[in-house]
């Protein structure tokens, strides 16, 4: 197969993280005779101080003009501290998912055997779990009109949806459960939202037209509860866009590491893949990031175009690293392997 | 002291868990010689059932009229599979809210050392947790306008704050770590709302009036993660409604059981005490539920009118039914006790 990958590595560790990707894939493709090409583009920050603009319009063309998009990480402290600049990374993140049309964001949840005891949560509580959240990723009020008064007293943000957003990721949330253990659990705050009320209604029809799936409907605070004290009962979530942002940062406490936690982002035509940890600046050249975040993500872009062999050649290797911790000290504190190193290691026994 | 407490059961278990309150709130009253007088009024489903309004104009004008407000629950199946429906238990709790001026609801999380194993996050976690979560209470989406329009094919929900309405939970939430750990932790989403970057902006205005006290910005998503993994990091958390919401009920994780929570809900004149675990209808009648988070907010009153050591004599009854075990099935699946069981142990305690 050959695909044309745009590489948007970013700030912070991106760059470190995704260079182990991209040897993942160069491996995959050496190993299974495909060929990949990468072409890198700026994004984030990084973009901001070279163009003054979070996604430059040759970053988006060539998003555009290409297969897939593998995308490092955004941010930078200095935005953060001053979240009132007009310019911010994060700016660029949210356009691109919008121009792409990226409206479904797929994040897995499934720890490793070799890392139960990595995660503050019991390991009864947390063996066999096995879920997928699907956060819809191109609406809600990330995307609504925003105010703010001009002597700065007063703000709001809109949270919207329309029937035809919620349809299309609904759908696809269905069909992944027609593949899992076949139960969906729409995450909502109906009790107080209106917005909330018309994805349960859409949710509850489209529900019909998958007989074999079992729909149930639970409100987001009893959610984030029931997460850590009974995540078994979860196969498929499906949610909006902030409460996906906040329910798939808390499922990182399963995993054991936000350094494990990868993520793809598809759209009717586009698709891209992300580690979940963001930039974490205080690690930016230390080589001591975990690879393993953006070296999954890299098996999810190969599952995403089919090569379900060469994925799953990916995930073996990524659980061969772990069981011979060769990993990154957010794993294993006294570890004396760089993000380098586990990136090889992964990169040779594929 | 002369109180007037207005009590309002509500729906689910509400009736048989404020009961046990009552019984507790006796017993001081007799040890200490105070004199409570205890009205009871409809709320909620039951309210809708006789009244058809889930806050009766009585109710209202009885809390108006009292000192303090003993909450059960509300929240009746009937009404949650049928989102639709115009008029709904929960209306009646946002405005009790909005009509008292319940600006800032304050929930406590300190795990009981006898209990640290009833958590499903490993013990060593959650040792010596202990902080509190300062919710605003009525603002935000909760209150904005909210669309749906004819067809039900598109909703919106407005999140809206004011300076005032940030101004004066702030104060209360860094007075409050002045007499602890001198920490104020404001949980925002300052990368993407508007409302956020209003919340940080004022906040950290008012963070200079008190030198003494550290304030930190986090991300929601980055706290949902965090309050699981690094739970001892916190003192108190500032935040707005909705996020409020969603980091007090996941924060139950900690405590081992929903049943366990208490919480306050107060302004500048009227103060409600409120068990966090809600109806419970599955639990209704059976003699089952958890007292323990009733009498817990119910020692929460006497603090606030300046009771401190009637409100320690039933901490100290509540963790003497925890140490001998005289708790319900949720904290020991074998317990032969049912709620008034634990109750009547905790006021004969008192
Ligand atoms: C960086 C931020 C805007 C982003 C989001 O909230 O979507 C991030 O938290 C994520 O989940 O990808
Ligand atoms: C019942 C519901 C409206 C309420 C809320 O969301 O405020 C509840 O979850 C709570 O936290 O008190």
């Amino acid at each position: 197969m050959n695909l044309k990958i745009a590489v948007l590595s970013g700030d912070g560790i991106g760059p470190e993280v995704i260079l182990q990707a991209k040897k993942a894939l160069y491996a995959i493709s050496v190993a299974y005779n495909h060929e990949f090409i990468f072409e890198d583009a700026l994004i984030g920050a990084t973009a901001i101080e070279k163009t003054r603009n979070p996604l430059p319009e040759q970053t988006l063309n060539l998003c555009l003009n290409t297969d897939a998009v593998l995308f490092g990480a955004i941010g930078n402290p200095k935005y953060d501290n001053n979240p009132e600049s007009k310019v911010r990374p994060e700016q660029g993140l949210l356009k691109l998912r919008k121009e792409l049309g990226l409206y479904a964001n797929i994040r897995p949840i499934k720890p490793f055997k070799n890392l139960l005891d990595a995660s503050p949560i019991k390991k009864e509580v947390i063996e066999n779990v096995d879920f997928v959240i699907f956060r819809e990723l191109t609406g809600g009020s990330y995307y609504g009109e925003k105010v703010i008064n001009d002597e700065g007293t007063f703000a709001s943000d809109i949270c919207e949806y329309s029937e035809n957003e919620i349809n299309r990721i609904t759908h696809r949330a269905f069909k992944a459960a027609q593949g899992r253990r076949k139960k969906v659990t729409l995450v909502d705050k109906a009790n107080v939202l209106e917005t909330s009320r018309l994805w349960r209604k859409v949710v509850k029809n489209i529900a019909l037209q998958y007989p074999d799936v079992k729909l149930e409907c639970q409100y987001i605070d009893n959610v984030a509860m029931q997460i850590i004290t009974d995540p078994k009962q979860y196969d498929v979530i499906l949610t909006e866009n902030l409460f996906g942002d906040i329910l798939s940062d808390e499922a990182c406490a399963i995993m054991g590491s936000i350094g494990l936690m990868a993520s793809a982002s598809v759209g009717n035509n586009k698709a891209l893949f992300e580690p979940i940890h963001g930039s974490y600046p205080q690690a930016k050249g230390k080589n001591i990031a975990n690879p393993i975040a953006s070296i999954l993500s890299a098996a999810m872009l190969l599952e995403h175009f089919g090569l379900d062999k060469e994925a799953k050649k990916v995930y073996e290797a990524v659980e061969k690293a772990i069981e011979y911790k060769v990993v990154t000290i957010d794993l294993n504190p006294g570890s004396r392997f760089g993000t380098n190193d586990v990136g090889d290691f992964i990169s040779n026994v594929i």
